[in-house]
């Protein structure tokens, strides 16, 4: 069976969970890694040379499908549709207001070139959105309610980091575990943000930083914290670096309701994770399959994992699958 | 926008759950319901009128999806490839050793005649398919498990009520709590049939039936009961009635393993649902959805739940799907 030849763009904690799951599947070869920085500083973990991205278009007939790594603040605004007028792409796009636009424009540039794309294939959005879509499409009536964490969101920490006076931070983003139980065990309540997670912050800072201004700014910070009650320890950057350098996550989605004859039910996914970024990379492999396969039936545009036939996401055929599964 | 027509073919609980589901969907309308028994005897809950499967060819041109709620031991082998010649068909087939063989069947009949069938579309086989697929797709460096219950199982209650003294029978299949909280804090041992759940019984018998005897066909019949730890309940009839007369059920899949950088993962889907029949027929009607819209886009032949795309089981177009979703 010939491999699907597989490049990445963006060489970040993503792109090396990438690498790692490359190399244990049979079914894909990672050809290319490409980067803004210079490439000759680069040690990459599969040994696959780092490459400049000025010389992307070489690889043009070498690479079946790209995995952009990079993040949809900046860099995936334009690289998605950019890329996708000469390369199969799959992104892990997560700026969940502006989707609709960011998917309108990787389409433009997918159909008119004849490529296959899938946009935001992470774990939220992505496997998250199946959940959510799936739970709902099923049973109708009912509330869904998602909860987060306990996790790192590089959001968070980041927006601390900016803070004057500050050397490093992370935050963790915590579900109330009798919420969800409350949750899990059928309520259909309405809760507040506050109501369902609390952020919990590790802070280093200069020495004679005013932390007490510090923790004020953080608690204070509009759509970040203000709206969540907020836990702020501030601890030395060996201690940060020592306890709080793995990059865990998890997730929930819940579905409660009943059926047309007024019968209960309750569904749920749930997940948690050692790191946040392998786990993306194992989603986006998976869905790199997808994209070379709907490259294969001239199935051109761009995609989100709605769109998409769970069965491509396998390098298993169908017979096999059907074996394992039903 | 119209509707889609759908038929109901075989009255029994199932097919009452879907009546009850369609009522509550304004995209679908039931159009038919047909029956082996006398139709002038069935009184329907919805008010459409029964009517005999003998007249069911008059219906070709009136229906765009028959709904197949009969059996998977006798009814549907026949009534599959049957149905598929002059209809687009979902049911819900759930022997899972004969599945391949079924869908070879039935899409013979639908290709030769331009249908669109998805066969097996129920929550085991069907959601259930979809999660353990998703899951081993996402993350293949792991072990699955899945857990049924507690819940009524209409085939061990059947195998009771066939044997001599027994006047009825309900037998609820029960996982063991404390093996579930295992797996779902990681673990990835292999447990027997007998470690993950109990058979519970009650049975009414005749008056001055052997109940010693019984007792023991029960716990010695292969297959159903000889690999299990069996309690066994006698109770009165009135009792089994008043009791025992709900369907309710309940499963979960768990998939514990490690991403290709070695760290661990968890994930579990659960549900537990007050009426069998009623979450069975709640997914059926989803995927007439997906049936109606294939047949448009003249995809014939026999599909899984694996094989579509979850967008296609919502009536929600891809704007709100995108904006509820990702």
């Amino acid at each position: 069976m010939k491999k699907i030849r597989v490049g990445i763009y963006g060489y970040g904690n993503i792109a090396k969970g990438v690498e790692r799951t490359i190399a244990k599947n049979d079914d894909i070869s990672l050809e290319a890694i490409f980067t803004r920085r210079d490439p000759s500083k680069i040690k990459t973990i599969s040994g696959v040379k780092a490459t400049s991205v000025d010389k992307v278009l070489d690889y043009v007939n070498k690479i079946d499908v790209m995995l952009l790594c990079g993040g949809s603040a900046t860099d995936l605004p334009v690289q998605g549709p950019e890329l996708a007028k000469h390369f199969n792409i799959v992104d892990t796009f997560d700026n969940h207001l502006r989707i609709s636009e960011y998917l309108d424009a990787v389409d433009r540039q997918a159909k008119a070139h004849k490529k296959a794309a899938i946009i935001s294939a992470g774990w939220d959005p992505g496997l998250f959105s199946m959940m959510k879509a799936l739970f709902s499409f099923l049973l109708p009536e009912g509330k869904s309610q998602s909860f987060w964490g306990p996790g790192v969101s590089q959001g968070h920490s980041e927006a601390i980091r900016r803070i004057d006076g500050v050397t490093g931070a992370i935050q963790y983003t915590v579900p109330y575990e009798d919420v969800m139980d409350e949750v899990s065990n059928g309520s259909k309540k309405e809760y507040t943000a506050r109501q369902k997670h609390k952020r919990v912050c590790y802070v280093a800072v200069k020495e004679g930083a005013d932390k007490e201004k510090i923790a004020k700014t953080i608690r204070e910070m509009p759509n970040y914290f203000a709206d969540y009650d907020v836990e702020i320890n501030f601890v030395s950057s060996e201690v940060l670096e020592r306890d709080h350098g793995k990059m865990p996550h998890g997730g929930h989605v819940f579905r409660n309701g009943e059926t047309a004859g007024g019968e209960g039910y309750a569904m749920s996914y749930s997940m948690r994770f050692g790191s946040n970024p392998e786990f993306t990379a194992s989603i986006m492999t998976a869905f790199a399959r997808a994209a070379f396969r709907l490259s294969g039936e001239n199935e051109f545009g761009a995609k989100t994992a709605l769109d998409i036939p769970l069965s491509y996401l396998s390098p298993k055929g169908r017979n096999e699958q059907i074996k394992e599964f039903l």
